[in-house]
């Protein structure tokens, strides 16, 4: 059995950053598995000791390695009260707030939810705006303010076009279109009509053969589409074609949709607008 | 003119995590504005001698107070070579793998791109079908399959749900269907047909009717849909059909996606899968 201590991400906000950071500390330890639990909109010490301090002391009792506690907590009663509960502590605020003010020459405000809360109305619009836009125009869906996007993500179906597209309009606010590659657009040996005058907008994604037929066979099972030599052929066709039209493109094979979306983000120089 | 500091997230990975901690933080100094700059997939000590050091080092000469450099990079010599640039560098790994490993009794493995990057293949299954789901039954688009959605979203038109659905389904690998409540509902006073036996399963976005005004004036000027006594009205009777029904719901208007997304997670006692 291995060892599956407890770990809390505990947030005055959403706790997505304490969970992210979290996470990224824990896969540096190989070989352990840990039980996760995350309480958000923790919002003073009061809420700490009537919400967190009993689960974490029940996890306390549960399991041997004591849990370990992943904060952001502005309130400084609020990490006071969380270190009564015998866990390890570790809050991310803390430790970088005082360097900081340091350097800043200025006192922090200890202002609760600023960072995915009390938002900049404009920036939120925007991001709004382009989840409907990459809504709108996925999978090649509407011509329509084509000149609008950022980037035209191209690639075969089911080279992740559809997910990176989304991301990049949720978490950066980029209008991101998509458009497909089919065998039609290989027989003309030519990109779709409607891209050629937005060529600079456009970035290809392509995939392995051997993964694209595995997502495909679980979509349409032994057809022509998910067929070993179908897939081989589509991907060979899509790269040579964006070869030709000086495209560039990413594997997505082996990478997260958050490692494809920034990669683009760098490569086409867009700069990041963030949430 | 306000200070106009730069900043500069410098990740191995994604630098997504970096941003994200690195802004939470820069929200508590009021009235400052940063110019920022995220370098991603930064490898390794000869990589930030070589892409980091100048770009720092060019900031450095042209504005007054030094560059602040939020970092989350697991190589040690890079951090090393990093601090070289004369910079305040804040590195949230370092603070915090050593108490780790202090904790856990073993050495971390110091490997690079662990979080974004290589993951578990059935928890990425698992989140780009999320993604397929909401996508498919985005806005009522299918009454297939509902019973597999972890959450139905409902609300009227433009109450935040597609852009809420997404989220939950790219962050939280969570299937979140989203149905519209529309005029029609309201006159029956009932809900949608097909939702009936998934009572369980749905959850309720609301919105002021003064900001429901807004984004539909600007969707379709001046139509009946943006007319502001109608926005009340269909605020009103969803709400008070939601109270019939007994839907939990939670308000949108001065809430981020982030928040309203974490807000659901918690209400609906779901475990967050996170990437």
């Amino acid at each position: 059995m291995p060892q599956r201590q407890t770990v809390f991400f505990i947030s005055d906000g959403t706790g997505i950053t304490a969970q992210m950071l979290g996470h990224s500390l824990l896969t540096q330890f190989e070989g352990l598995e840990f039980q996760e639990i995350t309480m958000p909109f923790i919002d003073g010490a009061e809420m700490v000791r009537s919400d967190c301090l009993p689960r974490i002391q029940a996890a306390m009792l549960a399991s041997e390695p004591r849990p370990i506690v992943f904060s952001t907590l502005v309130n400084v009663e609020a990490r006071a009260v969380l270190r009564e509960s015998g866990a390890l502590v570790l809050d991310f605020f803390e430790q970088f707030i005082v360097p900081l003010e340091a350097e800043l020459g200025m006192h922090s405000t200890h202002t609760i939810g600023r960072s995915h809360g009390a938002m900049d109305k404009q920036e939120y619009r925007n991001r709004i705006e382009a989840v409907n836009f990459s809504m709108a125009h996925d999978d090649g869906g509407s011509h329509r303010d084509l000149s609008e996007a950022d980037v035209i993500l191209v690639g075969v179906s089911r080279s992740g076009k559809t997910p990176t597209s989304l991301y990049l309009a949720l978490q950066f606010g980029v209008k991101a279109a998509n458009y497909p590659l089919i065998p039609e657009d290989f027989e003309r040996r030519a990109l779709p009509e409607v891209l050629h005058q937005f060529r600079d907008k456009l970035y290809g994604l392509t995939i392995s053969p051997e993964r694209l037929r595995e997502i495909r066979q679980e979509r349409r099972p032994d057809s022509k589409y998910s067929d070993a030599e179908n897939c081989r052929r589509e991907v060979e066709h899509a790269e040579s074609l964006m070869r030709r039209e000086g495209i560039r493109w990413i594997n997505s094979t082996t990478r997260s949709i958050e490692e494809i979306a920034t990669t683009i983000l760098r490569d086409i120089n867009l700069a990041r607008r963030s949430f």
